[in-house]
């Protein structure tokens, strides 16, 4: 078998909790061929419980992130079961033991794959969906002087609390299932992961995405109950429960100020961050509402604020679930990389 | 020891599902006196888990539901603990068997409790929160001739798709605790009530709650932890599982339109309505949205939209939980019973 992707080794990642990752590895995927010139980058992470092949729906032939132009790197972030994972860790870090991973020792880990692998010394555009996105503004912070642009859309630049509060209830359901067994499990804990997933649709998508039936008008399920089974149960059941905490762990944690540069300094990272910057909420978003990046331009130089005009709630903004919100996304990204 | 609170003996209820409860009992509480014409009438039905103590914030000297003026009836909805419920009820429907009871069917009883043991024929107004607004939309269809005005806030006549995906979350949480046991726990199903309970805390307060940190600033609590442990945690705990799924039920399959008067036609049971009716939202309601209430104000005859301009989320409604909300609610409740 041929996997589609490759895998950087990270060597031994000192994290900022302080653990190592003894032997860490990057799994990404790129498109296109990186010029001679090395400035035609464009860097794409990951989203809660992505993997690389989940964020291809915005790469393509005459898309804004097209091959032709670009040489597209996704890296799939730690924790996702392709990079570092609980699940792939070999003892004794695996499983419960992987250690608490944040959005900067991500960032970093990437980084050391962009100018060690690739030799990249500049980023035209760091774009991403939801956790992608707070990776983006990690990047714009972490390193600013890097590129030119970033994208973050339907994301933050530091976990809200009430988003912490929606995250504290997908993750009290997976663990209230003693098949968990504190992440010592044998078998997979289904009706925790069925669960979460249970939690997660009523977030997922906007009232009106729901009142107006789009589930099934839409997307063709057959009935709410078979759209809860099928696309949501069905979307976390594959996934390994000490991974999900993992990456929910870096999510609630994600803050661009919680490092050594800012200090917790939330407004100083956010000025710190050059790049030009596009931030696209989605304006129905249950968990990422506008309101939190209307701050966050506010603080930041050289930024717009440009709310997704859908329906769809957070998944306006992935992973290619509604045709019409991509060809939005996509005619911003465009304008955007024309500028 | 004696109870604050009546009881009154229903005898068999015939319940909309088929199955009776035999010897039921509507436990309530009175506020006022009866006046000779019996015209002073204010029915005040209970919400999810709410029990009549938990109604008292909005009756007192001076207020709208002044007892001087007026004789208030607080009727406990089946299910709740102290009316029939999986809890008390005795053995051969009690805990997990206990049947299947709609918003048609509390209606019906407390009809018998205002009708029977009163002799009232006319009530002026019918008015509560969230699963007590349900109720009060239930009373203004099911007896249209019955009352002046209706005033529900925070609630619905019929339980939205997106309302009932977000209780999913709540009851998969619940019952995703190994403890829980089909219902036939033994012990409480601790950990499940802990789960539901941070699920709900994301949705009963808006993010802008939260991103105020009012749950500190307002409510006194010393941490978000505190917030979800002291309060949310602690309001589940002492519930129990089966009453608490019973009245989730109610809830997920209200509609008022859902009996032999309107079999299943909405827009004619909500055209039914005779009352005047006052319907208050809450702007920032997560669950009961705005939207949602205009759809139904827009088919009523006689019906006014009120949102509640509050940043408190469903919460705004009740119960008494902010003071300047507690404020404008009874100013538009002395308005209503003024015209």
């Amino acid at each position: 078998m041929s996997l589609d992707y490759s895998t950087f080794d990270l060597g031994d990642l000192v994290l900022q909790g302080g653990a190592t990752l003894r032997d860490a590895k990057l799994a990404y995927k790129t498109f296109g061929t990186l010029n001679a010139a090395k400035d035609n980058v464009i860097l794409y992470p990951t989203w809660y419980s992505g993997q690389h092949y989940e964020n291809e729906w915005l790469v393509g032939e005459g898309m804004a992130l097209d091959p032709a132009k670009y040489f597209i790197i996704i890296p799939n972030m730690l924790g996702n079961g392709l990079s570092s994972s609980p699940s792939n860790m070999p003892e004794p870090y695996n499983g419960p033991r992987f250690p608490k991973v944040t959005a900067y020792d991500n960032v970093k880990a990437q980084h050391k794959l962009v100018t060690e692998q690739f030799g990249i010394e500049h980023i035209r555009l760091v774009t991403g969906w939801s956790m992608g996105a707070l990776q983006t503004f990690q990047w714009g912070a972490q390193y600013p002087d890097m590129m030119d642009l970033i994208a973050p859309f339907c994301g933050s630049a530091k976990c809200s609390r009430h988003n912490f509060v929606f995250l504290e209830g997908v993750k009290a359901a997976l663990t209230a299932d003693a098949a968990w067994n504190e992440g010592w499990y044998t078998a997979k804990p289904a009706r925790g992961l069925r669960a979460a997933a249970r939690v997660y649709a009523g977030w997922g998508f906007s009232q009106t995405f729901y009142r107006q039936k789009l589930d099934i008008e839409a997307l063709g399920y057959s009935s709410l109950e078979d759209f809860l089974v099928a696309f949501w149960e069905g979307f976390f059941l594959p996934k390994d429960a000490n991974n999900l905490l993992t990456m929910l762990w870096t999510w609630q944690n994600g803050d661009i100020s919680a490092n050594e540069l800012y200090k917790g300094d939330f407004k100083a990272a956010l000025g710190a961050i050059k790049a030009k910057a596009l931030v696209m909420p989605g304006q129905t978003d249950l968990y990422f509402p506008p309101e939190d990046s209307e701050f966050e331009v506010a603080n930041m130089p050289n930024a717009t604020l440009l709310p997704m005009p859908s329906v769809w709630g957070h998944f306006a903004g992935g992973p290619g679930t509604n045709p019409e919100d991509v060809k939005w996304l996509d005619a911003q990204l465009k304008e955007l990389l024309a500028s």
